[in-house]
């Protein structure tokens, strides 16, 4: 029972502490329709799915410390929808983490709900649809933290956002029933990259076959990016990807950059020609318009990991007094190849925490391995974690969870570990797995110790690129490997300065180890960014204190066994 | 209260004369899933939403008297679902009618509802999606509801049944989207009219320029519809009704049809060439095999009251021992030109009840005339019920009328009326309309007529047919006009032998006078059945008897404010 006390009292202080903080925070209040829109995001009109009739939805802009208010209105006519605030960690609202069938019901059609949470920490962060694959379809947007004035660890004149992701022609009903069809139906590559939700499809080649002039775009809907620049001056450039499937790589013509932050944390400046950005991740990097102001220069962004049939996306680095539409004296930067795994490693092993980031405990409670496979169930292609596809059930687990409620989800506790002979460079010899929705439990306030471990996928030779996000908790990045994990590994963890981070990239054939401490009462989702794969199953369910949770608001159970169990 | 006493007398009885009956029915199971599924309806793949893996959802087939108990589960990603029992009247079980906001909330992915109902009366019937336009998406199949052994008034050796719908190769979500957007966008015509869910798109042609094969068909899925019969014998074609959109006239080469029942009502037996039949309608007509026996026939089904744009639905008539692949003799007989309502007019006229039925009681307690109009509300084209285009809330209206909640809906009276001077043949003066979801409140047992009133749209020189379709009930028809209903019309209502219908057709610039009893306690929609005008608005709400309703289960009221103040 002490123990339990304490943690009250930690989380009083907590709350306290925010409060204090909130003196002079403000509320920042939002509404947002949701709802389908004809929209030309590459020149090509399809249905996306909007937020008051615009895509990609509204930038939220605030300062570490406010409270975003977000009144979300249902319009679409039949499907239920959340957002998920991708990065804000959701202490003490973890009912607003806006995830379907975890933190909440979704929302059903023509009804509203209301997201309050607090921002408490400065960075780049965005915000998506959690619910179906509805972020493919459109469903996300820009969400920028300030630090407090002064507080900003670097300088900077000015600044600019570009928000990666990619688009499919394709209705996301579409490609969501391939996923789960036999035979399997593979969408195929994205058709184009967008910037800020722009984009050029069957367009963009001409920029690199030396043709002297850009496509005719008269749609201000898929109208190339343009970044206005004063010579001589520091740029931060925060750099978010939501994209559902593909990892980008990102080069400014004749700019090194320094990335600065990453996930919404200091990082330890360093000087790179280009930057690897995956699903779930951001960064900040810091350009200096110091270049020859007679020209205009490129920003490329290439597809990695992935054997491209994507034209890169372009935007232009416009030097005043240049004309925005002055093309570049230069080609565009080549992007590396997809495959050059090498120079995607060194770039993501060159991202540590900047000095006086919070260190990590040095020892875990509890180290859980997660075996990342592609599988088969009853003949459908699954993903799975330690032989697990998850099936998330329609009660949400926070209300269940708080309230004991039965039979709302596998009360089968998920393994932590896998056969220790599994061979991870060869397809699975049984490919079967099976479905599940069990939680891991973890204790309140305990160290716990993530190992993701990469495998061959189904087919030979191939083992893909998968990028772990968190809900609720940045985590420490301890270290990365190839092949098999090795408990001698753990003696190489980086502990010296370890990258706090909400998402982290497995790589091929490889592992990657992470820790963090179970502080934020509630139910969190740990899965595989990548749209598709979480779908079919790639990720798993953590719960955490949640006997300190609050009072849930009704609106958030209104589904399920929690709808008919709990109403006053 | 002696009143009161009385009407619970008369639901008692009513029930308990349900149960003898019930003493020797069956109840039937049925176990729906509802999802996407890739088809391929007239040979171009696309996605629809099937039962079971398939399209269109199974025949459910009962006796009178039997209860049929279906347990639908919701297999779409993010949509939710129910389904419409159409001619049911769900005495008893208003919660089971299967009307997302009405007598239901819809039923959310992954979640499971159980309709249960009985069939108290044979006839022909059909079931589909009331959400949304999930109907037009395939959401739909046969209910058919054999009499009695012995009690069918007339003769037949077999039956054949043709459930008729048409089909867009745009996706419903497009489609909805369309109806909604400024400018607003039309789907147009339909690709293809199907017969039992299978047509041939772009092949249907060669049957009439005088190709001597069919398309080579290859796919079961779009197979051209075979009935197969022997010679010198009677049978029974059971023909429904469930387009989106499009009226239809089915005729049969060499064949007379003999038409013998209307929406499960039987009618005094008529002979005609062809029939006509509109969304929500069912007919049963008899034929005999009496034609030549080296042959087989063309049966035809053609567009009404639309400038057809798609090809005429074919099935053949095989006559044994003939092969089912030989093309009929005759060239498939050719349906009346689509603007032809004098043609439509005498068919409808035609249909009166059989000696025998029900007759209704000879003066109405209240009269409400309904404007049908074309509308515009900022800017979005509607179509209103004496000006108000029907926006129904989040909350279903069952639950809430049942326990007093407030707010859930409009509590503004709708119009009885509309004004006098109103020019019904020419477009609105002023187009302006509004939203609304206010109730006509019916006193329980008592006798409404309503006055259906067509008028012209909002372009010059058109009126549209609307199939007016009632749920919980059936209605006689009273009688037709063209013009303007005038008071003295009421004279010549035909109360001799009025058909008993649950469907039925306006024409264009015309009046329909239906009435019926308010003897169904519930919430009844009352609407035009053309899919997309339903959802622009093209509906009324009846509430009769709701204090009568018994405890409603608690899954029909997860959502909304509902869901929020009546649980436990």
């Amino acid at each position: 029972m002490e123990k339990r006390i304490l943690l009250y009292l930690l989380i009083c202080w907590s709350l306290a502490s925010n409060l204090e903080k909130s003196m002079a925070a403000k509320t920042r209040h939002y509404n947002f329709e949701v709802g389908y829109i004809y929209w030309s995001p590459d020149c090509e009109e399809r249905m996306m799915i909007g937020i008051n009739g615009r895509f990609p939805g509204p930038t939220i802009r605030a300062k570490a410390g406010d409270t975003i208010v977000v009144k979300l209105k249902n319009s679409l006519p039949t499907e239920g929808v959340v957002i998920h605030w991708h990065g804000i960690k959701q202490l003490g609202t973890p009912w607003a983490d806006g995830t379907a069938s975890i933190s909440q019901c979704a929302i059903n059609p023509d009804e509203t709900f209301v997201y309050r949470f607090q921002v408490d920490k400065a960075g780049t962060y965005f915000y998506h649809g959690h619910y179906g694959m509805q972020r493919a379809a459109g469903l996300y947007g820009s969400l920028i933290v300030d630090a407090p004035d002064g507080e900003e660890p670097f300088r900077y004149d000015a600044e600019h956002s570009l928000l990666l992701s990619d688009w499919w022609h394709e209705s996301v009903q579409a490609q969501t029933l391939g996923l789960s069809s036999i035979p399997f139906r593979w969408v195929g590559e994205p058709q184009t990259i967008l910037i800020n939700g722009r984009g050029q499809y069957n367009c963009s080649l001409a920029h690199f076959t030396g043709e002297t002039s850009l496509c005719k775009i008269t749609n201000s809907q898929c109208a190339p990016v343009v970044l206005r620049v004063l010579p001589n001056k520091t740029y931060r450039l925060r750099i978010a990807s939501t994209t559902s499937l593909s990892s980008l790589n990102l080069a400014i013509g004749n700019h090194k950059m320094t990335v600065v932050e990453a996930d919404g944390n200091y990082v330890k400046p360093v000087i790179v020609d280009d930057i690897d950005i995956y699903s779930g991740e951001s960064y900040s990097v810091l350009i200096t318009t110091d270049q020859n102001t007679s020209s205009n220069y490129w920003l490329s962004i290439g597809i990695r990991g992935r054997l491209p049939k994507t034209q890169p996306a372009l935007a232009i680095i416009n030097y005043h007094p240049n004309s925005l539409s002055k093309l570049p004296s230069s080609k565009p930067p080549v992007t590396p190849q997809w495959n050059e795994y090498s120079h995607s490693k060194a770039f993501t092993y060159k991202i540590v925490a900047m000095d006086g980031t919070p260190m990590p405990p040095a020892k875990s409670n509890r180290q859980i391995a997660l075996l990342n496979t592609q599988n088969k169930i009853d003949g459908y292609i699954k993903w799975s974690i330690n032989n697990i596809s998850l099936a998330v059930p329609p009660t949400p687990y926070l209300g269940s969870m708080k309230y004991g409620l039965k039979n709302v989800f596998s009360a089968e506790k998920p393994p932590e570990n896998f056969s220790e002979d599994y061979d991870v460079m060869r397809p699975p010899i049984n490919p079967n797995s099976k479905k599940g929705s069990g939680v891991y439990k973890l204790e309140f306030n305990s160290t716990i110790d993530f190992i993701l471990q990469n495998t061959n996928t189904l087919s030979e030779n191939v083992s893909e690129i998968h990028p772990w996000h968190l809900h609720g908790h940045n985590f420490w990045v301890l270290g990365y490997g190839d092949g098999k994990f090795k408990k001698s590994d753990v003696a190489e963890f980086n502990l010296k300065n370890p990258p706090l981070k909400n998402t982290v990239v497995l790589f091929p054939y490889g592992w990657t180890a992470i820790r963090f401490v179970t502080n934020n009462p509630g139910v969190w989702p740990f899965h595989c960014h990548i749209e598709p794969h979480l779908h079919m199953g790639m990720g798993i369910v953590l719960a955490e204190g949640v006997e300190f949770v609050s009072k849930i608001p009704n609106e958030a159970l209104a589904c399920g066994i929690t709808g008919q169990k709990l109403r006053n």
